[in-house]
């Protein structure tokens, strides 16, 4: 089986490997699709995030879709032939966390992609059933792999309380706060907002339903009930909060914030804002498969560009050498 | 100024009343159109809901738009020439009910329509400019006077929590529960089963958002995160109660029923399944406005009649007469 | 090893048994105490609950405290000699509720002493680790035992949301019942009122912390923010129902109810009541222990009579047999 | 009528005024015992809070109970002679704060001794009916008065959700962080950690219900499912919000930050915190009332001194001087 395996920060090779087996009650998935994320760049440029160290050969990748190619022993629930999405973190389900339904907190979780445990970008993935979901036909294997950054945005409004009628803004139009968007707009948002430095990608929002883009750092007059940022820029964030309505509340979903990092502080309590974050999210995956299988969110429209395997390195530096790029995919059976 | 007055049950007389005065801070609206609900229908045939009695001669009429015609003392919040909707009914502000924020539930609230204040079916309402709501260009007088029924759909919702990816199940077809519809479809639910009696109103709900209908009482089979019953009907509700998933919510909006109902219990208690009811709304104005505003909803698709003041009765009977009827609209200045 | 074993309805053998093995990240614990919960007369009394039947010999009991005896294969959280209490149920761990955090309602879980899973009403039970929790001195076999009923009433206060200043309304003062106010009023209940039937276990509410009682059907001036029935009696639920506040919360603990039971439907939609049900309980055993550990509730206060397990038999009819029984233990090691 | 007037900076002067009288359904209140806050040292120390300033003759003090002493026009609520709390904040009623429940974000609110509204440093004050509470007999004249920063520790663990077995961090041990903790304690808190640096203050809080103390800035090993800053010192905050668990709530309650404070954000992101801030409080007086007659807070624990009207300079004074004085009580009457 080839696979794209990082080595060092940099030291991306092609390489065969065995193909892993399906273990009891795991899937073997032949993989279609895997999304480039932020964090898969990172890893690629630095080795490591935060304390999380890529220590020996390493396959990155965790958006990702495919077709069932085997069955472990006790798994039931799909058949070979099947096409699915991989949620691509499967927790231990025992601790405090996972039984308060909180199992992306989970310490224990397996995280495909995330040292030590090995990704997507290799024509074949090993996961647990209950982590493999069935795609509808009117979900494409491309939007199957961004099932996982969708959920990512599920998530931020699921926190923020994003109901209908309500005014978002959103900081930060890269594929995540762009697919936040459109969870907002789905989720009954009336007018949302969006900043970014990037004017291609102010334009890409205002095509998927953003009612107002500005580049961010320029006034912006717009009371929001409810921001999301996805910039990880400390100054976006300080004026993303300033926009809140009384009670409004701020979901922080960008990485990269240092672990000081000034927020506006006395006006959180004198307009009793909350301010929270997101890591990963739970129980999404299948309000992410019926929101783009029912067109209330259009996955590719994020979709700039498409690679085989081989190019699995140029799909990652794509992000830093390309202004126009915003979601690259790899196509390991291409 | 003209008014349709109610003496009592099957009573209704066209009469010349003096128009009313804009108190201290009350705007003097010039009545557009007003919808007629069920509760004026009820009024009109019984003379009473429940312990509420026509006493004396009576207006009816509580979903109402129009156009600023004087402001009284202290007014400032509007012009004379606004075109404005009505929020019905005004609290005390003041009680228990009113300083958590569920002002529907205030004892003292004095409500359009309600005996003993005079509603909505003549030319001219007084009412205080914080219930008294400017429209947007997009928002046609009659969806001005419909933003009513759709603060009723909003209220379910929210009561319901309906969120982004949601399965949802709404017994009964009338305008409550069309209109219910279009909220749940526009806060994200990707499937929403409708079910009614009376074809022609499932053919609406089709067009109108609704994923699939079914007859009330054929097999519809259908798992639900949430139920909004809009039908009053006992079987309805139990049938929607055993459609819910464990841990849903069932939200009774239908009027009619008796204080002694039997609900599916032991269900309730073995998926901890949650029931309320809805009284009236609050704080749903601005959300319907934006919705309304933006397309997300359409609330001239319910609307099947439209007559002149003179024409109120007829207006009152043809939910009884003509059961394509759906929502009839009374315009006074016509 | 003895057990109790349960043949069919009435049909209770004291019989030798081989004691359970701990497999892979199990627990073997040496049960010290045991209480009879009305469940387990219910099986005892019917040979069945519901839809759940005792189809061969079966072991009763789910109420359990004991020592640490062995560890399986990978167990890591507990030391042999560990004084500990057993959580009943082991849920699956992957389904949608276990994933949501309401692993009550897991389809597939294992509890102690519901058919076909074997009870805790002999000298030895295996456990998964994470399900076994550790005794600090200040919590007695006894009461360790009593973790799982207080769970229940912690449950129910919970999902009530009861709230320090609140009135809470227990109907019904059996053990669950008497367990809930003592939570309410760890939870800062300042007001509670319990009603029944029977006047020895009202006096024993007294004791323990309600602030008012009356006699099931008398008259009761007596407005509560959240009704906890306990009793699975409509005509108390009913009642209980009609005490409640504008926007309070009735909880329904009480078993036996029927699939279709009356309730004032009329009144919960026009005061915008909830109502729900409790089905056991999720991760409620470390609240139980620090409760119990802390002095805040006195979960011994409800024994009222200890039998070795040749006597198990006896203790199943205490509750029928004797008006002033209210909690039976079972000691195996006795 | 005598007042303690505020004229500038360290400027207050003892005066004879004008008796207010009572407007449409106001009440004239005898002040009994108003408690010195530490808002009314700051504004006495540098005439202002923030943006919010002292611009002429001012009476502060907004911590108070008394006696009616007459009833206005339309005034029903309350009778001649009853003792009474002042709740001090009237609001509009009508905004969407108001309209939402959550008045303390009102606007247009009236709040004693905030500039421009006159307090109750004086012998009588006027108040909105429905802002003064009757007092039963367990609840004294200094409870009373007291009831005011009880309302502000009932809010901030109302925000926090401060359940039955939780543990709470309490960051700061003067008035506030003192009742906090008792708020904490009567909601179900089994541990409670409270740091200061005055020792004095530490002793008093395990006096009244704190499980554990440390000086602030020492090493505390304690996970929190709870931290409620009464400090306004960063270093606390930031170190409050290390101690939580994931999914943990921070409420910021201490005075004093600046517009850009650092926090932990990655931290926030990594363990899903929730992070805000409260601001004033509401509906908690009945609550507040209910804890103090109960037993459940005891008030009068955190009284370290009582003075006449004349002395209300050295009163102001007292916590700045003298390192063991918590709360100070002025008796207007005395």
């Amino acid at each position: 089986m080839k696979a794209a395996v990082l080595h060092a920060a940099g030291d991306l090779r092609l390489e065969e490997r065995a193909a892993p087996v399906a273990g009891p009650r795991e899937v073997l998935v032949e993989i279609a699709v895997v999304g480039v994320c932020g964090s898969d760049v990172h890893y690629y440029e630095h080795g490591r995030i935060g304390a999380r160290v890529v220590r020996g050969p390493h396959v990155l990748g965790h958006e990702a879709s495919g077709r069932v190619a085997a069955l472990g022993e006790g798994a039931t629930r799909h058949a070979v032939g099947d096409r699915v999405a991989l949620e691509p973190g499967v927790p231990c389900g025992r601790c405090r966390e996972c039984r308060t339904g909180r199992y992306n907190l989970c310490r224990d979780v397996a995280f495909l992609g995330a040292p030590p445990t090995d990704g997507a970008f290799r024509r074949f993935v090993a996961l647990h059933e209950d982590f493999v979901f069935a795609l509808p036909d009117a979900v494409s294997d491309a939007a199957g792999a961004l099932l996982e950054p969708l959920s990512v945005g599920i998530w931020a409004c699921r926190r923020a309380g994003v109901a209908a009628g309500d005014r978002v803004l959103v900081t930060g139009a890269g594929p995540i706060g762009l697919l936040a968007l459109q969870v907002a707009r789905a989720a009954g948002a009336v007018e949302v907002a969006v900043t970014d430095v990037n004017e291609r990608r102010l334009s890409l929002a205002l095509e998927t339903g953003a009612t107002v883009v500005a580049r961010a750092g320029d006034p912006l007059v717009f009371e929001a009930d409810v921001l999301i940022e996805c910039s990880g820029h400390p100054a976006a964030l300080a004026a993303g909060i300033r926009a809140l309505r009384p009670a409004g509340t701020a979901v922080v979903v960008g990485m990269g914030y240092d672990d000081e990092t000034a927020v506006p502080l006395a006006l959180i309590q004198g307009r009793e804002l909350w301010l929270t974050g997101t890591f990963r999210y739970t129980g999404t995956y299948p309000a992410a498969i019926a929101l783009a299988a029912s067109g209330a969110v259009d996955l590719e429209a994020i979709v700039t560009g498409r690679v085989g395997l081989d190019d699995t390195e140029a799909a990652l530096r794509a992000g830093r050498e390309d202004p126009h790029s915003v979601k690259v995919l790899v196509e390991p059976g291409a």
